[in-house]
C-alpha cells in the first residue's frame, strides 16, 4: 500500500524501496563487495570528502559552535581511513540474511522454513558526526537494506559528499546506487514526511538527543526503534565488597559521561550508607563530580563532592556530565522500585556479594541491561561482541539492547509441498 | 516515564503495570495454577456466564443483527467448556520465559546471557467473539504479560462476566487480580485513550476488521503489532502441474473464505493462461464464486463462474468473500511484481514444478508466508505447530507471521561479572 502523495521526500523513498527489492535477494558476495569498495573509495576520494567536510566545519566555526562539536564534525584523512577500516571490518561479519532460525517438517509432510530477511528500508535520522553517514549504510548494506540517511543540516556538504562517494561505489559493484541516499532538504518538514512515510520505509531508527528521539516516537507513524536515552542506575546492596563498589560506581560515571551507558543515579542500601557515602563522596569529588543528594546523602556534605539537594527532576536526569544523583534506600525491593519509577530501561548494576539478592535484582528490574558486579559501561555491541552497532534500543518491541546486524532483519516463512490443501 | 494524567482508562493501565510486575518475576508453576483455575471457574460458573451472554444476544437481535455475526457472539455451555478445555492446553505449552536466547563469555570473563521477559501490559482492541477475551487473557498470563482487554461494546456483558470470573480465579491462585482487566467505557474514546498510554502499555495488539486496525496503527503512540489484514495471492507458473494447481486455488480461496489467509487473487502466467483458465473458472463456477477478470481473463466468460472487468480496487481489497481477482501476468517476474504493488504481505503461493521458478519468488515475495506447492491456508500458528496464536503479524518488526508465546515477550541481557570496569 504505497501512499500516492508525492515530494522530494517521497521520491526518495520510493527509489529506496525499489532498490531494496533487488538488493534483497543480492548474495553476500555482492553485498560483501560493494562493501569492500565503498572503503577503497573512501581512502581514494579522502580529498574531496574532506574539502566539503571543511564547508561545513567553517559554517559551524562562524556560527560560534563549541570546539567539542566542532571537532565532532572535523574528518582528517587519519579519520576518514578509520571510517574505512571500519567499513572492512563489516564485511568480515556473518550475513545475517538467509539465516534458518526455525525449521521443521509439519506433520502432514510440509517444510516449515522461518528465514531472516532484510526489513527493506532503513531510515536514519541522527546528529552530527559524519561518520555515523559511513556506519549506518554499511550496515545496512551488509544487512540488505536500503538506507534513507538524515544527517543534521550542519553536517550537510560532508554527508553529501560522503553519500556521493557510497552512491558511486555501490553503483560500481553492480547494485542500485538508489539503495544510500541522503534525505532531501534541511529542514524539520523533510524529517515530518520521512516519518509519515508509512509503506515505504520499514523501520525508522533515531539516533541523538532525548528530544529528537521523543519527537520520532510521538509524531511517525513509520515504526520506530527507539534508541540511546539512558538514565543508567548503579544500586550498592548491603552485601557489596564496598571498594568494588566505588570502582564500578567511578568506572559507570567518569570513563565517559557523555554516553548512553554512563551512570546517572547511585542508590545505596541504608544499611551501609554511613560507611560508603563517605567513601563514594571522597571518590567522586576527586575525579569533579557534582552529587545531587536526598536529605541523607545531604548529611555528608563536606566529605568530598559537593552536594546538591536532589529533586524529582534529578531522578529523571540523563545528565551526560559529571553530575550524579544520590539516594539511599530502605531494601533491595525499595532501589527496584525507584529505578522502575525514574529509569529509562537502559542499563542497571547491582554491586552485591549476596547470590539471592543479585538473583532477585536481576529478577526484578525490567531493563535492557541488567549487570551484576559490573559497570553500566558493558552495554555496548561492542563489548558484548556483536561487532557492529546501529545503536542501542531501550525499547521492548523486535530489538532490546545493543543492535547488531540480525536486529536489521525481519524473518519470512518459507513453507514448501507438493500439492497440500487444508 | 509514566504519564501524569489520570482517566479510568489510564487508571487501569497503571494498575496492570503495578501487577505485571508481580507477575513477570512469577514461577511457571505459579502462572500454570492460575490458567488451571481459570479453566475450572469458566467451567463452574458456566451459568452466570451464559445469564450475562444472553443480555448481549438479546440487544444484538433487537438491534437488527445478522444471525451469523449473533451466532459468533452466543456462548453455550458447549462452548464454554470448549474455551475452557483451549485454556488448558495453554498450560500444556512451553513456558517462553526464562529461555537464554544467547548467551557467552566474553574475553574478559564477564557472563553474558539474552534471557526472553515478558513484555509487560498487553493491550487487545478485539470484535464481537467472548472467546478471545479468555484466549487472550489466556497467551498473556502463559507468557507473564498483563492484559487490558478491550472487547466490542456488544459483547460488553458476557466480557464483563468473563473477566470477573478470570480475575476471581487468578486472585485465587495468588497472582494480583489485575493482571486481567477489562478496559473501562464502551466509547471510541477509551480506544482513544490506551493508544496514547505510552509509557504504561508495551504493546497494542488490534485483532479485527482493516479499519480497525488502520486507526490503532495510524493514532496510536504505543508500539502497535498489526495483524490480520489478508490479500493473498495463488500464482500459477508456467511449469505448473495444473490439476495441483486448480486443487490449491479452490482450498486457498473456498475452504473457509472469511479468514485472513483465504485467497483473494490468481495470477497467472500467460503461457497455461489459455489450458488453466478454463479449468480454473469452471472449478470456481461450480463453488459459486465470482471472477474479477483483466482483459485476457474476460475472454473466457461464459465458461463457468462469472467475469467482472477488474479495476485496481480488485486488486488491492481483501474480498473476504466468494470473490477472486484474476489477472494474467507475462512472466514470473510480473507476478512478483503485481504482488509487491498490491499484497497486503500476508501470504503468497506459487505453483510450479520447476525448481528455478520456486527459489526465484520465494527470494523476490517479500512477504509473511511464501508457500511453494501448498495452499495459502496453511499460514496459522496451528497449522504451523506453535500450540497457539495471538494473531498473524503481517508486519516486519518484532513479530512477523503467526504469533505464538515467544513473540509475546521480549528480552533482557544480563551481564555477570566479579568487579568488572571498562
Amino acid at each position: 500500500m504505497s501512499s500516492e502523495s508525492t515530494s522530494p521526500v517521497i521520491d526518495t523513498a520510493r527509489r529506496a524501496q525499489e532498490a531494496a527489492a533487488e538488493l534483497a535477494p543480492s548474495p553476500r558476495t555482492v553485498r560483501d563487495g560493494a562493501l569492500l569498495a565503498i572503503a577503497d573509495a573512501l581512502v581514494a576520494r579522502t580529498e574531496e570528502i574532506i574539502a566539503a567536510n571543511a564547508e561545513d566545519v567553517a559554517k559551524a566555526r562562524a556560527a560560534g559552535t563549541s570546539e567539542a562539536v566542532v571537532d565532532r564534525l572535523t574528518l582528517t584523512p587519519e579519520r576518514v581511513a578509520a571510517i574505512a577500516s571500519d567499513v572492512r571490518d563489516v564485511v568480515a561479519l556473518p550475513d545475517p540474511v538467509g539465516e534458518v532460525v526455525r525449521g521443521s517438517t509439519l506433520p502432514n509432510g510440509l517444510e516449515l522454513r522461518q528465514v531472516r530477511v532484510p526489513l527493506g528500508v532503513v531510515g536514519i535520522v541522527y546528529e552530527a558526526r559524519p561518520n555515523v553517514t559511513v556506519d549506518a549504510a554499511a550496515l545496512c548494506l551488509k544487512s540488505g537494506n536500503a538506507v534513507l540517511l538524515r544527517g543534521s543540516s550542519s553536517a550537510y556538504a560532508s554527508n553529501t559528499a560522503l553519500v556521493g562517494v557510497l552512491r558511486d561505489a555501490v553503483a560500481g559493484a553492480g547494485l542500485p546506487a538508489d539503495v544510500v541516499q541522503l534525505v532531501p532538504g534541511e529542514g524539520r518538514e523533510s524529517v515530518r514526511e520521512l516519518m509519515r512515510a508509512r509503506g515505504l520505509v520499514d523501520v525508522l531508527i533515531p539516533r541523538g538527543g532525548a528530544s529528537l528521539i521523543r519527537t520520532v516516537v510521538e509524531e511517525s507513524t513509520v515504526p520506530v526503534i527507539e534508541t540511546g536515552v539512558g538514565n543508567c542506575h548503579v544500586y550498592v546492596d548491603a552485601a557489596a565488597d564496598l571498594d568494588m563498589a566505588v570502582s564500578i560506581l567511578l568506572n559507570a560515571k567518569v570513563s565517559r559521561p557523555s554516553v548512553c551507558n554512563a551512570a546517572e543515579t547511585l542508590l545505596v542500601h541504608a544499611d551501609v550508607a554511613e560507611e560508603f557515602l563517605p567513601m563514594a563522596l571522597k571518590a567522586l569529588g576527586e575525579v569533579g563530580v557534582t552529587v545531587h543528594g536526598d536529605e541523607t546523602v545531604q548529611r555528608f556534605t563536606g566529605m568530598g563532592a559537593p552536594v546538591l539537594p536532589a529533586t524529582d527532576e534529578d531522578w529523571e536526569t540523563e545528565y551526560l556530565s559529571y553530575d550524579i544523583a544520590v539516594a539511599v534506600v530502605p531494601d533491595l525491593d525499595a532501589a527496584v522500585r525507584h529505578i522502575r519509577r525514574w529509569s529509562s530501561g537502559h542499563s542497571e548494576a547491582i554491586v552485591t556479594g549476596s547470590q539471592a539478592a543479585a538473583r532477585r535484582f536481576v529478577q526484578r528490574v525490567d531493563s535492557t541491561a541488567v549487570l551484576v558486579n559490573a559497570s553500566t559501561r558493558f552495554t555496548d555491541g561492542g563489548q558484548f561482541g556483536f561487532g557492529a552497532e546501529i545503536g542501542i534500543s531501550t525499547q521492548k518491541l523486535h530489538a532490546r539492547g545493543p543492535m547488531g546486524l540480525p536486529e536489521l532483519t525481519s524473518t519470512k516463512y518459507v513453507v514448501t509441498g507438493d500439492g497440500h490443501v487444508r
